[in-house]
């Protein structure tokens, strides 16, 4: 049934793969214009990422948002394990294809950095990745009769039903593998990244969620927004009555085609505290 | 069977719909004034209104106030598109009554002005606008089992049942509107208006809502109230009994004529932290 | 079923109603000793109440705390209209049995002083008056079914099922009083306190509660221990199944005899931020 | 069901009964070492306990974390009868077995402090302990069909149910302790170790829960995941489906051995505001 949207999903996000700052219709010449993309740019994008979704509520004690190197395309920059609140332009480290450092003395990443590094490998649209623990999201994640579905209009980038990746998945048939919660090894991330397949975001049982991008940005507003969606959701269904959720035609209009993320991007850097 | 109400409602608005500082009756003359009515009074307290709004949790990232131009009246002020916490004076921009701004060199306002300009064409005794993207409100935008209705004794202002706006009574017979979750052009605008009618609050399905009032003061206070009854709502449901709302009597009490509102945006006011 | 109880606690009441600090049995002679009696001190612990109030979440915008007079025991002091957070001592104001401020000169107090004065009338035995609109209780007052019951170790203070006052069975009477959610005069003040009778905590219906005490530190104390038994209270009831509430000997145990309230109130003090 | 598990528990936990920095094997050596343990050093990381689970929403404004004395293991530290978030080094306490100040001129303790002493009485292996009110915690306790029950990845310390501290079977049989909602003396604190057993956590009716841990990082980090736990399983079972708890494999991989501790522990610590 999302198949037609997944491909045009997928198409669309391929398009602008290498291009943060998409060429803009006429009718929106009106649109900020990002800065120019570099590693650098990158990087220091990387460090407001991770300073919007505290901000925000996304991310609270843990988590990590994680960007692709433009220079090396296998590559992508990580924060070290810190309090993703606190994170400067030097506590980022860049790892290979493999989630290994390029620096032998770089200091520690985070375990799970195996999440962000198999999606990158199999999924070429994507530029950043965002994990988190997001409080709103988990339910979903431990309520099978109840996936996390699209009901806000600024939501229209979730699937229709958001899948969760459990590792019993995986376990049953790997006994070292059993009890294994943390995605911290190459075989659990790269079964996390077949589960999200060409969606925006996937669940992670009893854990939290990944949710990916075509830049920096397009994370940071999708991670926003699965967290409000479910907060919203959830308080629908207290509600006891059924639900709405966003139809075929409204899914379709947040493409990077139609939808300006370098809007609300400027908007929640501008909100965060001076550092 | 709201109309007897609505009759009143409307009659009290278009009274005062060009005097912010209603006379006052001879019993209640402890009542502090405000001051002069002006545009530039005006502006300063549009300011005042977005700060109040995100103190009090209503607009969080996003959302929008407005207030209608007091030498033109077809006009009205809005801030440009930025976070509402940070508004200014000096981001105050002036849209006539398509919506489109007076200085061509103005800096972009949100896509969403549709919203208050529309409402205000038809609707004469509204001063001021206030949409939000209010948490509490939205799950009853999708609810359809469950109106939001009054139970707060400060939010008799809201109709015995809100209603709820969906693009998709509109675009259901206009192809270029499908999927169009945003309220961004004029003739969505006008649906909105339609469906808020002579109501002082509308839901926008999976969104958020619009709220007017005859005065920026009254406008906030009303977006502050539907707010917190919302969540008080939600949670009388919570506890799985009949819930008792507010009766007809009760519903009249807050008028413009009986309830002095510049109490609330005094006090509201009173809490801004310094900027 | 819960009248030995309160005859008990309104004799305990009683017994102490003239003496905020009440002499310690000798097995608990490691209570900190509070300051002597006065009205100096009184109007410094309302200024202290306000804001423990507020630092506590259980008073927001809106709500008042009044305390009796030691010399004029039918007169109270009560902050003027204002937020309750920003109240110092030059704002509080003193009121003689009728709510009327003894200085024809006094700034504006709240309308609904008479909440406060209609309850000292008919309960000598409290000194302490506290409305709230804390949000935690409301839903409780609209919920028939599911009466707000102590169920926290530190709320057997409150009756068994807390009463609710709803202006509907006085206007049903007087026309005069139609739609009157405001207790904003005598008449509607004494039948509050009527509801209330010798309990410590009533509700009022789709707008708040009233908690007494026999000092400030003890409606203090009750008032923030209603807030936090209500959120548990509703929040057990979310988890669907049968909930143990307080038993005869654990409410017996919360009487000003037994249970020393200078502690939590030397606590509380101690949170508030610097001036 | 669970005995396997608890036994496993207890042995890992006796095995480092006395040692924080547990040795590491030899693929972990990217771990931090923690500085040496010692007197000096425990009472240090009590306060930086203390506040962290302020910090952390676990402890708002009652609640106390205590840690047993690597010189007199008989004897613990606890500070002195203050909000939590204000203890400093200078406002600890040593207590001996039947928790009674060594320093006759000591400030009073809380009255609660028979927890803390008779779980380090039955429990060698514990090293130290938090008593908390966490509001998410609490509804568990008080709605016997829903035990606290593990459901997220950093919760499998949690037994498969946690069990509920009634004083009720302790005060059905002696008169003297009827309706004693506080843990105030030496007996009920040893029903309550009882209650708890090998176990992590156990819950107070009504009241909040205590949590063990063998070292200040353990037990801190065990009791801000009890309370993320239950807010994520409370909204789970608001979804109204069948939720999914940690399986055996799941709750083995948290022993001290596999999982470690130092990391969150030294991440909480940064996010501390400064003093």
């Amino acid at each position: 049934m999302v198949s037609a949207r997944k491909i045009l999903l997928a198409f669309s996000l391929l398009a602008c793969a290498c291009v943060v700052a998409v060429a803009q219709p006429s009718g929106r010449s009106e649109r900020p214009q990002g800065p120019p993309d570099s590693d650098e740019q990158r990087i220091a994008d990387l460090v407001s990422a991770s300073r919007i979704l505290v901000n925000e509520g996304v991310l609270d004690r843990f988590g990590h948002v994680t960007v692709r190197s433009l220079k090396n395309p296998t590559h992508y920059f990580m924060p070290r394990a810190m309090p993703p609140g606190l994170v400067t332009a030097s506590d980022i480290v860049e790892l290979d294809a493999n989630s290994v450092a390029i620096d032998p003395n770089a200091p520690r990443t985070n375990g799970e950095r195996f999440i962000h590094g198999e999606i990158y490998r199999v999924r070429p649209d994507v530029q950043a990745v965002v994990h988190s623990h997001s409080p709103a999201v988990i339910p979903f994640s431990i309520a099978p009769g109840r996936p996390l579905r699209p009901v806000l209009h600024m939501a229209g980038f979730l699937p229709e039903k958001v899948s969760v990746f459990d590792h019993r998945n995986v376990s049953k048939d790997d006994p070292s593998l059993r009890g294994k919660l943390m995605v911290n090894n190459a075989k659990l991330g790269a079964a996390l990244a077949k589960t999200l397949g060409g969606d925006s975001v996937v669940l992670i049982r009893g854990h939290g969620n990944a949710v990916v991008g075509a830049s920096l940005p397009w994370a940071v507003f999708r991670a926003v927004y699965t967290h409000l969606n479910a907060r919203t959701q959830m308080e629908a269904i207290t509600l006891g009555a059924d639900v709405i959720y966003l139809n075929e035609d409204e899914l379709k209009m947040h493409t990077v085609e139609v939808f300006d993320v370098e809007r609300p991007w400027q908007n929640l850097k501008s909100r965060l505290p001076k550092m």
